[in-house]
């Protein structure tokens, strides 16, 4: 057999500077939106209605952020973490124009650092990327370190350059979409009364819903986004013959339940930091809950932004143990995600 | 924790005379019919094909008439009937004009009528409902009673309105389509060639396909309608561990079924009653048959109406029982749902 | 009861010449892509994004040639196979111009030969299906031939006809889609360097990669065509309880697969032959293995086209075993199908 087919990179393969411009480019349809839908109990008023969109100064009706992400994200896939021990961390994602249908979406990452490990074996990988619009206008962009096998550990390890990441997008550097205006927000139609005054830092809410995992879901979820992970799709890619379920997946779960008791927090602004502690599988009964850390405001009409820290869960966890007294997740902790949302004022 | 999440309604809480603006607006999309195609095996021509609908004076091509009743219904959960103890029964639901992909639909309910049962903890609450679509034009309207809990067992009875429900939409006030011309109808095309002469009031139609349910498919069709009864979707909702199929699923299901028999029954004008006899759940095999009720002319070119009880059961019943001597529905019958059609003549 | 249902034509309904208009004209949609990119891991840059296809001539993206073959396909199936002991092969389909969202099918097919076997109780049909789109045109042709069950043993045996079908479409009657240029085609954004000159007549490529079937994923997919065949969808329409999976659901699935080393095979032209040459069933993972069969230049600017024999195997072939030394498919076999790529020279 001839070897055509990509073997993905491996960590001696990436240099600081490098760009890597990821296939495949992606438009968005009405398609997705339906499938999201169908996938993820959201019922957040801005993607789900073209009026309520409209009534906000958004139209045509974006599709919910992590719709984006998920693309965005998939397309790395094959270039930086196919051959990845562990997906590390992201950390100053910023979405910076709502994603409509039509658009397309395509993605580059620059390398921004590497670390081989003292073992020898592997490394930790830093990328930058940026999903742009048809038009070439950035739509999202985030960092992201995975850890990467070596292909030969004999290989000389490289400069360990290690780049500094803000532990928080800066809520002065959130960028409010072009026309956000929620001064003459319907309430009602949204679902929920609470507003930016009504959200005090600290505050935690117990988003209530669970949603059991099943294979056939997640695997639908992740072939959307054109993600080719195998561990999602076979039972022979793993020893014990599970699928694992893709972290994004969770993070999808969890922000659709997090509509009961958040149903204003409309748009996700920014993602800030997110761990994804420990591997979801079908049958797993997710939950969530969120805490509000922190609060600000942006120069949009009626516009204020929540920082959220959203928690899933297996099993209900009714006491929001987040660690327990060894500093480590609770057992039970899936995510930890930490976000900021536009809420009305 | 603070409790911003949504409880629902109690039974004391509704009004003879309250009006509740359910959220969220949601804007249907080729998306949704799409799924529905994936989810349900239909093939009534005027959803399936742009070129047929506008060929019966139809265009753009209307989604399936449940489609518009899925996501009307879906929102009025979380405000009638996220504590029910049952869904009692459907009354006078009219299609008043199709929905397309691009309308938005929004619903609100009226109580309509207040009763409590003896044992003091629990009440019937019945309310119209009634969805919009953009313009504010009318879609669907229903009545629709359920049995609620109480939050207070000791909380006062309210005075008893029963309200007067017909026990089927008058073959008169069925409402045509603005354009519907069945006067030039292309039978090879819709795949039969029964037209409304061909049926007898009285005359059985055994729909011999089955479908066997499976839980991924129930959950994905139940969250596209964003129907959000936890029950559908978590084994830690009920005692043991089953997830209960959407009663609504079962319909879409029959109805689709029903195509085998009643190619030609085109459009639902109006749903006279529904009984969800018995829960349905993954693995089960779905059977359907069709019983003509009556039959009635329109003053629109070409087009009669067909009032068909249709009925859904676990497990072929070739014999069409639907209800024991004792007058108790049939082992293994599911729904029996009683609605008008239009066919060609 | 009445019997108002199809019944499906048996072999002596069948006369040489005879034509069939198959129901139910179908529309194809954006959501048709959604659902197609969720239940194969596609990546084909022509139908992923819209600003690729348009930069190879093609504006709107087309869907991927299988959504168009299934839809199509599925139309025959209540008239030519629904009594079908097995479906024996298919020749001669080719594709006569890209299906965009808002075409809408229709299929017919001829009897182009008849051979009753020599048991007296089944026999063997051939048929030449046509697709045509809104404005008449062909889409898709193909013929077929399947064997069918004789209503009664005692009918006579027609007259043999057996058409003469050519092993493989001749190069020279491929149909380039018009417009088609791949002379800047942009081979980082489909995600392959390898070009016409780089695959060898002869040369196997593996694909790697495996899925593993869901019962909830085949349905899906299935009825979205609206292939009505009882045992894909019934637990008790085959005496084991299993629900076979239709065959073109492996096709799409090893098609998707073959992305990893045949990225720039973007466009199906033909159909040589395909044989369904095992069952397969939820729990099986699916891989995929490609040999170059043929080369071939055409007239379109910078279009070469390949002649690939795509293999699906029920867990991973590495050594391409297509027959035992008896001749006869390896176990593990799936499906042998031949057919025409564009790719860009």
């Amino acid at each position: 057999m001839t070897t055509k087919t990509n073997a993905g990179n491996f960590f001696e393969d990436f240099k600081v500077g490098q760009v890597l411009e990821h296939a495949t480019p992606r438009t968005v349809t009405e398609g997705d939106r339906a499938l999201y839908g169908a996938l993820y109990p959201t019922r957040f008023a801005v993607p789900s209605s073209a009026e309520f969109a409209a009534s906000v100064g958004l139209s045509p009706a974006p599709v919910e952020e992590l719709i984006a992400f998920h693309i965005a994200f998939g397309k790395t896939v094959p270039d930086v973490s196919l051959n990845a021990v562990a997906n590390l961390g992201y950390a100053e994602c910023r979405f910076h124009r709502p994603v409509v249908p039509g658009d397309t979406l395509r993605t580059s990452s620059e390398v921004i650092g590497l670390k081989q490990n003292s073992n020898g074996r592997t490394g930790v990988v830093y990328v930058r990327s940026t999903a742009t619009n048809q038009r070439g206008e950035v739509a999202l962009d985030w960092a992201r370190w995975v850890m990467v096998h070596k292909r030969d550990a004999e290989a000389p390890a490289p400069e360990t350059v290690v780049p500094e990441l803000a532990p928080a997008v800066d809520a002065a550097d959130l960028i409010v979409p072009e026309g956000l205006d929620f001064t003459s927000y319907d309430f009602a139609a949204a679902g929920e009364t609470h507003r930016f005054d009504d959200y005090e830092v600290g505050e935690t809410i117990d988003h209530v819903d669970g949603v059991t995992l099943t294979d056939p879901e997640h695997m639908l979820a992740t072939r959307l986004w054109q993600n080719t992970a195998k561990v999602h799709f076979s039972t022979e890619a793993r020893p014990d013959g599970t699928r694992l379920v893709y972290g994004g997946h969770v993070i999808s779960m969890a922000r659709a339940l997090s509509f009961n008791g958040l149903a204003n927090a409309q748009l996700i602004a920014a993602i800030n930091a997110g761990a994804h502690t420990a591997p979801a599988f079908a049958g797993d009964t997710i939950y969530a809950w969120s805490e509000v850390l922190d609060k600000a405001e942006t120069p949009a009409p009626g516009v204020g932004a929540l920082r959220l820290r959203l928690v899933a869960t297996k099993g209900r966890d009714e006491t929001t143990t987040l660690r327990g007294e060894d500093g480590k997740y609770a057992p039970g902790v899936l995510l930890d995600l930490d976000y900021w949302a536009f809420v009305p004022r």
